[in-house]
């Protein structure tokens, strides 16, 4: 372990694209900051993420958070903290092959979180859910019926080329992004992952492993862990749930 | 410049995602095949995409494309294939700062590019744009009067502070990147983008820098570059283009 402490930020209260980054520095142990999360008075807050985001500086500014500060370093964009980070934390292999296979399999969960987001606001991110539940409604069918089984399915198919758990083969951060959306989906469409979860017994399985490592177990227990809850990426409205 | 041949797989009548990997391999004079685009008797066509989504054999299968084959290595996901790429191709500095910063940039412009395409698409991909009109003409109008400023104030900052017409600095595949989104968006939202130059002069210049490269150049010329569509990510229809 080294000794260098991550500053993470990230809206203070929402699990959000951030999760997937959580979820890894809790898994590895390691010493991080999640900074936003602090009191105001001592340099927390949303505030704390609007100052990166407007900051010049001298590097990069993001676009958006999830950020992870290293040292000097800071960067943005959630696969690409991962990428960053899962080598320094032993989060996976060292060949160059796994880490493509990793980073691939990471941006296709973030697509279909992305789906999933979009589910609730498809107009725009700036009304209200009840400002565009006509269209939300429409496009919660589809993504019902044809996205979360074709995502689901591509997954439980790699689960069993792997004949275990692990999407690499081996313990991964793609394993803890897996658990974090296949969390997100049974949140938000509790029926139809029920109406699914016969037919993804790999899924099913890899989930309870990640929430069995004990780490992982005494985060969410938790209160560093926050609650899913209506202003997230994933959000629970029983009408967008078809039975 | 090595000797291995890349083999690039893509839907072969669109631009696409795929544009991004095949502008990299131009810009570079790499050696590749595009497959789909042989005839079919010679193993091309759509069926060479298909062909590679159902191949679960050694390594991970795609969830869809494009992907690169560079030896026994088979990779998807446009960032991830760009981030692998880059380095062979001499289209990133070699230090770990820079190819964090390239790749932070590459999902930013892969996320407006996302956007860009559920403007047509905003209730499901498996529906026509003709099915789905009502609301595209309702997203198109905050993605036109939020999003798309907000992402190129975004990028017209970062040259800002570069000075010049790279992302990065120096010329880097984020660059061609960020033509392929600008010339999309120009096709698809002309009169938004015409309304919106005069703010972007940092941003014009890049774009027109980069067709000013020699292999560049000749590529736009050539008949590899498919023409822009009413298949692929950017489609023009006038009604989604605010005046």
């Amino acid at each position: 372990m080294t000794e260098v402490t991550y500053e993470f930020y990230y809206w203070p209260s929402i699990q959000g694209r951030g999760e997937f980054v959580r979820l890894a520095l809790e898994d590895a142990g390691a010493p991080y900051k999640d900074v936003a999360r602090l009191p105001e008075q001592e340099g927390g807050g949303s505030k704390a993420v609007v100052r990166m985001l407007s900051e010049a500086g001298s590097g990069l500014p993001p676009f958006a958070p999830p950020i992870l500060k290293c040292g000097a370093l800071v960067m943005a964009q959630t696969a690409n903290i991962l990428a960053f980070v899962a080598p320094r934390l032993g989060l996976v292999p060292d060949d160059e092959a796994s880490r493509v296979a990793a980073n691939q399999l990471q941006l296709t969960l973030a697509d279909l979180a992305d789906e999933a987001h979009d589910v609730h606001h498809p107009i725009s991110v700036s009304l209200y859910y009840e400002d565009q539940k006509t269209e939300a409604l429409r496009r919660a069918g589809h993504f019902v019926k044809e996205r979360i089984p074709k995502y689901l399915g591509y997954f439980e198919r790699v689960l069993e080329s792997r004949h275990g758990p692990h999407l690499l083969g081996v313990h991964s951060y793609v394993d803890l992004s897996l658990f974090q959306v296949l969390s997100g989906l049974h949140y938000a469409f509790p029926k139809s992952m029920a109406a699914l979860e016969s037919r993804l017994p790999m899924l099913g399985a890899a989930r309870v492993s990640v929430a069995a490592r004990p780490r992982i177990r005494a985060y969410l227990a938790s209160n560093r862990r926050l609650a899913f809850n209506q202003h997230g990426l994933f959000r629970h409205y029983p009408e967008l749930d078809a039975s």
